[in-house]
């Protein structure tokens, strides 16, 4: 065995993910988890989709090898869900792979993507293994920070992607407003860059109208069954100018060959039968909606003035600001007392986001959320004690 | 739109799948195509995964994300198949996906890179991508070119990868002797290269047994649930050192997260089901067998001496060489005769392989098989005469 690193240049630069490692410590029995990203199993449409397993399984090919872009009639389906042209869709193994291709296929070493800080983590890396050059800008309540990103262009300084994700973003859960929108279409034609509208969440809006895409033909917007359907189906989507989704099809042959006929064969299915999805998704959105306030309610009996949060309009997520608490000190507290979380670290790029935190509603019933918000005002009180009982010299 | 290439230097450097853009051509009605790279549909056990998916996707979670490493039960399950610890197996999207994350996990620009010419086009897609310098050996009969390798390795040349496919060769047919793969066990070890033992086919020997695997801990081995139970479900597999499963596990969780939980115990219930799996092994291998033998006895009645094979000894190819014919040339008039092949050129990286090509037999049945070959010899016939009559100086 080499006693050099064995590794590539590239995944040297490449962020270990805190929150993964994090997850193992969080998922143990009795504790109440804030922590996950995952969709919620009680509401992931189990037999519907063994149905559609058993539909699908038996049609022609349905196990053999696909296409590089995927099934016909899948990335037909997803055309229609996105308006556009099935020649603009490509299909993946989730919207992660598609974030993975789109940087091999755009971005050389050194070129410069634009991502909000905080970031979604498995952006950063899928650029990270690029070796790209990030730059953070500190998002705000209306998506990506234009302002910023105006300064940073006539600075001249050109990124070749600015990524976001648009709508219930993770982890801030900010929406990009339709000025934020247009003014970033507008950069993107002027300075040419390729905005990447990454878009797992705009389906579960709580007042059930998702927000409207990125306009232009700069932005890649990305999709995915995982949060409406099932994580395991693995199936993503790129909805891309032509000449952007053949570079990206390129790759993606040799990153795996082509992606699962039978599960896009099964979405297809799925996402086809409109009025059994639609009421399926208002059923997710609904069940979140009630989760979240359960959340939040229980923020402001528990914590009241000692909170600030983003009160959430749709996705999976509540972003939470405890001024004066070190979210990662909490954390060891906290998991002491049955309750997780991610700190804001974990997300952060440059910026400082040490007493801020991402709380997930999406798993936990309303009861045990307002449980685990109960233990987290014990963990917080704790903490704050044990800070004043330390001597300032101590570590 | 810019008018400069969009596409990263990364890409520009890939070499586009000619086999791609031909199986596009000759997946035409009423040709008979030997070209695929395809496993014979009609060899796909349905039923029996129809049986695994209904069993398997009312497990818990088996519809949630699963680990970047793969579901623990699939991975027990294929370490038993590899006759090693958990420990050194990851579960990937087909074993291409394996070759792909190995190059970005091991591989700097300008690495050297050694494959065997002619190449598995996959493998040197995923090398390129990372932009190696290739290294192409001529395959021999033995596999592998050792001799080619120790004079390289004397001169000083340093790869961080050799790839082969270690059994049943695609295109060439090759299966490393024993001799080969200690002399590889051995230089890997001498001057510290990995080997990407690239094992889809092992199963599917003619005689019933699987070659013994390449020795030595600077083997990885990939295996592929593609050709023995069905392409569809995309389950492949790393068996390696653990340094290196941890390497790719991070590059993993940045290409797509993590693989299909459902897929994986499918897999699992299929590959643990032994008694039903060596049935199906066996009665797969015979079936290729039949058809190898129907492919090789109307290659000697139609074209004689005109025409070199390797006898197939196992897996889904006959690699043929046509002493004097241009292959290239030949393919066009074969589809007028309603035949297609791969042109060894196909498979080329430095030798010329103009006069040779891959012929497969998995996918129609012996009676087919040998009225492509008719096809093929009239073809032949046509061309010569073609050939004859061109004026020398014309185009």
């Amino acid at each position: 065995m080499p006693t050099v690193p064995i590794e590539s240049a590239a995944l040297r630069g490449v962020r270990g993910s805190t929150i993964r490692d994090l997850l193992a410590v969080t998922e143990q029995p009795g504790v109440l988890s804030l922590a996950g990203g995952l969709p919620a199993t009680d509401l992931i449409p189990v037999d519907r989709i063994a149905d559609a397993a058993a539909r699908m399984i038996g049609q022609p090919n349905a196990l053999q090898y696909t296409t590089s872009r995927g099934v016909s009639l899948c990335r037909d389906v997803v055309a229609s869900v996105e308006g556009v042209d099935p020649h603009r869709i490509l299909l993946t193994h989730g919207s992660q792979q598609a974030l993975s291709l789109l940087a091999q296929a755009l971005v050389d070493p050194g070129d410069v993507v634009v991502v909000d800080d905080p970031v979604y983590v498995g952006a950063l890396q899928a650029f990270q293994c690029v070796r790209a050059e990030i730059v953070a800008l500190p998002i705000t309540s209306d998506g990506t920070n234009v302002g910023a990103l105006s300064r940073l262009l006539e600075r001249g300084v050109r990124p070749r992607i600015v990524h976001t994700v648009s709508n219930f973003h993770n982890p801030s859960g900010a929406t990009a407003s339709t000025a934020t929108r247009n003014s970033l279409a507008d950069l993107a034609e002027t300075y040419g860059f390729w905005i990447v509208e990454d878009d797992p969440y705009g389906r579960l809006s709580f007042d059930g109208a998702s927000p409207t895409p990125i306009p232009g033909e700069r932005t890649i917007r990305l999709g995915s069954a995982s949060k409406t359907l099932a994580p395991a189906l693995r199936v993503g989507w790129l909805n891309a100018t032509p000449a952007v989704v053949d570079l990206v099809e390129r790759l993606k042959q040799s990153a795996d060959l082509c992606g699962s006929t039978l599960n896009q064969l099964m979405v297809a299915d799925l996402l086809s039968d409109t009025t059994w999805f639609d009421a399926h998704i208002d059923m997710i959105a609904s069940a979140y909606a009630f989760r979240a306030h359960a959340l939040t309610s229980a923020l402001d009996d528990e914590l009241g003035d000692s909170v600030e949060y983003t009160s959430p309009s749709g996705g999976m997520f509540c972003w939470v600001r405890l001024p004066g608490v070190d979210t990662s000190e909490l954390l060891s507290v906290a998991l002491s007392y049955g309750v997780a979380f991610v700190p804001g670290s974990a997300f952060a790029v440059d910026a400082d986001l040490t007493d801020s935190a991402r709380l997930s509603f999406a798993t936990l019933q309303p009861d045990t959320l307002r449980e685990a918000v109960r233990r987290l005002r014990t963990a917080i009180d704790d903490a704050a004690e044990l800070r004043e009982s330390r001597p300032t010299s101590g570590a």
